[in-house]
């Protein structure tokens, strides 16, 4: 009970929306807004804008909506009178949580837990996951440094001016293309695009290199195992660089696949052996799954693919688990309270409906479903870049987490964009030059066959 | 339609309660869970728990619920066939509003925006919402440096990697025992408690005292007045010595009370002047109300009381607003795409709440209930440490934001908030020694009797 494919009727934006834009302008600024949506008509992949105009959309509100518009799962969670009260009192989690979030907690985020990680901290976005995330680092850092020793009074004193030894010179290590949200400790760790940081002060963390593959992989093993080794290998410099200056690295952060970065893809040896990294420096391994999370990589988690032996510290997500958090191994607890807390601690009602997600993938055999999709979408687009070798190249994915790169750079790539805009299909851009396609765990194979068949449309015009 | 009172039958946490305790630690920690509770039953100002024990609520979610538990407005927007596909389908906000984004914008957030505060942007939680007026400051302070000019190659390289003068070294003002949030930026201002600040690295920002004032404010007039001197003399000082250090102080932050860190208060000059100091010299001036909004004071926003003639720059909010946000003069609008930005933005169905909340308290005019309520509560906690003089002392506040201190200290404060919970009123403390009133907009002066009487007989009982 979809549309059976895009429907566009008027330019994009379309009249209706123009004349929005100019009213939300006038209370708040505008530079992103794309058009403006019809969600009560909008359904599975198809979203609907105000014009009426009918999107195939690979993109999903940035990757954030798992089971496309209007699941009939998740209208069931917010018609059900029982969840009336999880919607209407939003609690504060941490001090009075309601009597079923034991056992939501376990149905939603504990039923899909990462192996070997066995307690979950819920938060609001992916920016608070990964904030906490680095807190719960730096705290399991200095009370390992304390060896059960309490903070001594210089510790509590100076902390409350920010000052050393209780606020202390600790770094968490990130890498080039990286994008772990905007907030000041997030942003000290993303490095994807200069305006996302421009004129905010940060902070002197040490930042490796990520490897930059070439492709296709199998044409290039040798350079890119030589590519790999560069950046480990300045990941120990950047170890002991800031080591010997006092200014301990006490983890490292890092993507499965860089989304917002371009698409930027590592082995799992590469992975594998960054793990081990941090365990001789005695730092810990923190995985960033809040794009690659939930099933779009055709595995419920992106980490999976590397098969650890052992698994990373901590695990945040976000966006298409509909709420945000970590995972952590026992050692990350917290060891009092009120060191990771907020207000709200994340919201029930969003557990509710991840609730509903874990067991619709199931139910649904999704994952499934996202390889099967996923194989059809990448190989039409390699197809298409043999097709237009001056246009396209570096068709590469995991699951339906697929990109592809345009040869004349950002323009050539807006321009792409846009009118696949105007042939009905709705995706979005990443890196310099990079298109990236994130449908919602429902895309087929017959709408991946859509998508490709547009995109030979638009680079036929262009050629 | 309330209870007509507390109703205790069990320890608090009763059996119930205990049992999910020891559930939910398996699976998260726990050390800030007071009891589990019964959202369902829990109506207007009464919490009622998984036991059965019905608490009057005058701390309401750390002040974050605005019309208590299930108040029919809110339940009918919930209700609303209608709001269903706002529930359901969260979009990137910035990119593809809703098409009632505009009405529901100006219906809830603008209907209530301070006086010249025209412009606002939506965020999600205080955290983010100050995180992101901060970062609109420091953009706000060097678009003005570069007098029009586009950043240099060199800005748009180094902030890639943390580094001057991409990344400049500019700094925020913040207030001794301050709370604005946990994330690294927002914590770098707090200043309330050791224990949220220890083992995180922090920014070296300028810190200048916030007032101490006497109580009863009128017995104290000129000891108070030298006492904001004092603190407004470091204001400058700290302008000074950080600017003439090249690390310019581009804004200041302010609670009007300080919440977390004792309900700290200062007269409506000091603010007056604390205005015109970031003028003077050339920063902006931020005023965080997150949890003094609302109408809590008896006006809408604490701020109204200073009659200020220049507004704040930037006005923070979230907590009883339901979802986060900053209004801001047409100044601090972004100056392109993506520099304020991230995936959710707030979410559309918390400004239907929010706007439900906007006209209820407008149609049953709650903030003169809210002045009424809040002078019965502070007569009262006046006349208890006249009869109480060994244990309680400095009862203060404005509407139901209302605070006293416990003459014992801590363990005194603590020993009190016990025994309220015993007698079924749930309550919260601040600072060293503070026990605070937080209460819905819908408390009135009989609720205030019944804490008032309630905390009667705790103090006898430890006479
Ligand atoms: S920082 Fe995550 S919701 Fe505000």
């Amino acid at each position: 009970d979809e549309f059976d494919g895009p429907s566009i009727k008027t330019d994009i934006p379309g009249p209706r929306s123009k004349e929005l834009l100019r009213e939300l302008n006038s209370l708040s600024t505008t530079h992103e807004v794309q058009f403006f949506c019809n969600y009560e008509e909008s359904k599975g992949n198809y979203l609907v804008d105000v014009d009426g105009n009918v999107f195939l959309d690979i993109f999903m509100q940035i990757s954030s909506l798992p089971l496309g518009y209007n699941h009939p799962a998740l209208l069931k969670v917010l018609n059900d009178p029982a969840n009336l009260s999880t919607l209407v009192n939003r609690p504060a989690l941490g001090n009075l949580p309601p009597a079923d979030f034991p056992l939501r907690v376990q149905n939603s985020l504990i039923a899909v837990a990462p192996k070997g990680l066995t307690n979950v901290k819920t938060m609001a976005c992916g920016s608070c996951s990964n904030e906490n995330a680095y807190k719960a680092i730096f705290m399991w850092y200095m009370t390992k440094q304390r060896g059960g020793a309490p903070p001594s009074p210089e510790e509590l004193e100076t902390c409350m001016y920010n000052k050393s030894p209780g606020a202390p010179d600790l770094t968490l290590m990130s890498f080039t293309g990286a994008f772990h949200g905007r907030t000041l400790g997030c942003l000290a760790t993303t490095h994807s695009k200069a305006i996302h940081k421009l004129d905010i002060p940060s902070l002197d963390w040490p930042i490796a290199p990520f490897p930059q593959l070439k492709y296709p992989l199998e044409e290039h093993e040798a350079e890119n195992r030589a590519e790999e080794r560069r950046c480990l290998d300045q990941v120990h410099a950047l170890f002991r660089e800031y080591t010997s200056a006092g200014r301990p690295v006490c983890g490292v952060v890092v993507e499965p696949v860089q989304a917002e970065g371009g698409d930027n893809h590592a082995s799992p040896e590469f992975f594998r052996e960054l793990r081990a990294i941090t365990k001789e420096y005695g730092a810990a391994f923190l995985v960033d799954e809040v794009q690659t999370g939930v099933g779009v990589t055709g595995s419920w988690w992106a980490h999976d693919l590397w098969q650890l032996d052992d698994p990373p510290d901590i695990v945040t997500f976000a966006k298409k688990m509909l709420g945000g958090g970590y995972f952590h191994t026992e050692e990350f607890r917290a060891n009092s309270g009120y060191r990771i807390f907020n207000t709200w601690l994340g919201e029930p009602s969003k557990l509710a409906m991840c609730e509903a997600v874990v067991k619709t993938v199931q139910e649904e055999n999704l994952l499934e479903n996202v390889r099967q999709a996923g194989s059809v979408l990448l190989d039409g687009l390699k197809h298409l870049q043999t097709k237009y070798p001056t246009q396209l190249e570096n068709a590469r994915g995991l699951g339906t987490f697929i990109a592809i790169d345009c040869k004349g750079g950002d323009a050539h790539r807006n321009k792409i964009l846009t009118d696949l805009k105007r042939k009905g299909i709705q995706s979005g851009g990443c890196g310099e030059r990079t298109i990236r396609c994130r449908p919602a765990l429902i895309f087929q194979p017959h709408h991946a066959e859509m998508v490709v068949n547009a995109m030979d449309e638009v680079l036929a015009e262009q050629a």
